[in-house]
């Protein structure tokens, strides 16, 4: 679709912020690999603040680093915990930038399927920049991308679309399973790459893996919260459920607010590390609690009275704790959670203001 | 996935019918370009009773023919409409077999993103063998492809999935637009091979494309129906929207019977014919009606009491009847023709047994 999508709009770099939580110390490969990425984005790098190690980033980047020391400044005291992979949501909170581009730290620039370098964060930004239509599906995938439009039959009212709050990309080489499936397949890698962006239909519940992201911060920033904290989480995504939870959150108040999710392109190139064998201990918690947490999700609903992000999120940190608080203690600390990053979000919006 | 799906299911040749509409009369160079995917294949043929030639049908096939004098023998009186497009559902009519796979006869086998010919038939017959997941949306696509899995984050409890009752597939070439998108982009062509096929998640409606379309006739058969026709329907695709129609009424009859769709592969190649431009005083007609039945199709509710697809075909075109019966005359008639195919498929079942 050419530029006739009332929705479009386009997006200057230096409405960016580039998101980094650091996990490990020597960022060196990481950074120079996505250079001709990277280099013309501000960015953010937010140190895991389990962390002792100095951090290494190379010369020759635009960028702040937040330390333990520099998040306890900004925050003053503050329940929410931002350690692991949770720490790159304090990114998110301080962030000036109307976007948000958040890639893990041990994921490179991938290559697309007729080996060019993929420019994952252009991609985002595409997704971001063009409407989403989450009210009929499209059978040709994203109908404004060059060469594509909507399909016979799709209703013309429903074509201006709404705007695309997240874009959810994807991974080569090491897919995002669970620990289980990663044991069992230990040898699986995704090869596959597929040339497609959709909306994820309204109402539909996705997993959302917070590997490689990028969002609007003012559509839905305080949606991106770090509160379901597995109690004996880790450092390797395989054992953390984090992202999951707050990918539905905020495709409940996309639903509601009536703004867009995106999955597919780009892709990033995951490298392999740590042992599935070793996590599949710790990982069966989150596991055996996402039985719980879809069927909350699917069915939550936010009142109309529910009109910014931040109005959504309690509500549904209301919810959490009503239906799911007696089942375990994780659902409460994970809706109390809620709460805290809401009051920080509001606190640190009102000191710019 | 490994075969440890416990709905996948095996199927042999032949519980398969490969039905052909013939909109035109030589079909020379189709059966001959499909020769080596149809070969093993029973293959019905069901001629447009508007079509005065002959038949031209090369020789070392399967197949059987109905053209209007046969089809009058089968029904006796109906009040069904079989001419143009919707002639193909005769076929699913006289069907003994479980499969159906059907192809427009101006289309031809694609080739893939790597140059090999596309076996449609095969991919389709691996869609509905496999399970489909309507429930919870997965990031990597089908799960049950070949080096694919459920990613984190998906509950265990639903990696069973439930039966694909159809299949969608796409189009290289020329895509499946309507004669306005068509008109403005003359030179449009779609060349985007994706390598992905997907659930459509349940309560999700799609406008379903019956250019390239398998499905599970015990299962949902009699949803696919002739039923939805345009005053001024002609013999292009783009002129009609009965397989749009009749794929939302087929949705609407899986996410009630716990049923999946799936979209993507396998694609055709699309011949070119016809001119958009003298299409599109028709066409408007069917474009129009679209903003009445989407709304129409995300509503209406089947009655728990609805146990068959033939209950729930039923229940929808009261629904019909009584929504949008007053709007506009086409919608009585497409309620009429709904009733009247049930009995048909009534009939026909009856003197099986």
């Amino acid at each position: 679709m050419e530029s006739d999508g009332m929705l479009q709009v386009s997006i200057r770099d230096d409405e960016v912020d580039i998101v980094i939580g650091a996990l490990q110390h020597d960022l060196t490969q990481f950074m120079e690999e996505w250079r001709p990425v990277f280099s013309r984005f501000h960015i953010i790098i937010v140190k895991d603040p389990d962390l002792k190690e100095e951090l290494k980033i190379p010369s020759g980047f635009n960028y702040e680093v937040y330390t333990q020391s520099e998040m306890q400044r900004v925050m003053g005291y503050s329940a929410v915990n931002f350690s692991g992979y949770s720490c790159r949501y304090f990114g998110y909170l301080v962030s000036t930038k109307k976007y948000i581009v958040s890639v893990d730290d041990d994921c490179l620039p991938a290559r697309d399927d007729k080996g060019n370098l993929v420019d994952a964060v252009a991609q985002h930004i595409t997704n971001l920049a063009n409407p989403a239509t989450p009210f009929f599906f499209n059978t040709l995938y994203d109908p404004f991308r060059e060469g594509a439009d909507f399909v016979r039959g799709y209703p013309f009212s429903l074509r201006t679309g709404v705007s695309c709050a997240l874009s959810c990309g994807l991974w080569l080489n090491l897919g995002d399973y669970d620990a289980p499936t990663q044991a069992i397949k230990q040898r699986q890698r995704n090869t596959r790459y597929v040339d497609a962006v959709l909306t994820v239909p309204a109402k539909a519940m996705m997993p959302m893996s917070g590997i490689n992201i990028a969002f609007n911060r003012e559509l839905v920033g305080p949606a991106l919260l770090p509160s379901f904290r597995l109690a004996n989480e880790g450092k390797l995504r395989w054992e953390t459920v984090e992202d999951i939870w707050s990918g539905m959150c905020a495709k409940v108040v996309c639903d509601h607010l009536r703004l867009g999710m995106k999955t597919g392109l780009p892709y990033v190139w995951r490298k392999e590390r740590g042992s599935a064998i070793d996590s599949l201990k710790k990982e069966w918690e989150g596991v055996k609690l996402m039985e719980e947490v879809i069927p909350f999700f699917q069915t939550v609903r936010v009142s109309p009275q529910a009109v910014t992000v931040e109005d959504c999120v309690v509500e549904i940190a209301a919810a959490v704790k009503q239906q799911l608080g007696q089942k375990d203690a994780v659902f409460t600390r994970a809706a109390d959670a809620m709460i805290e990053w809401i009051k920080l979000w509001k606190t640190i919006k009102a000191q710019r203001t």
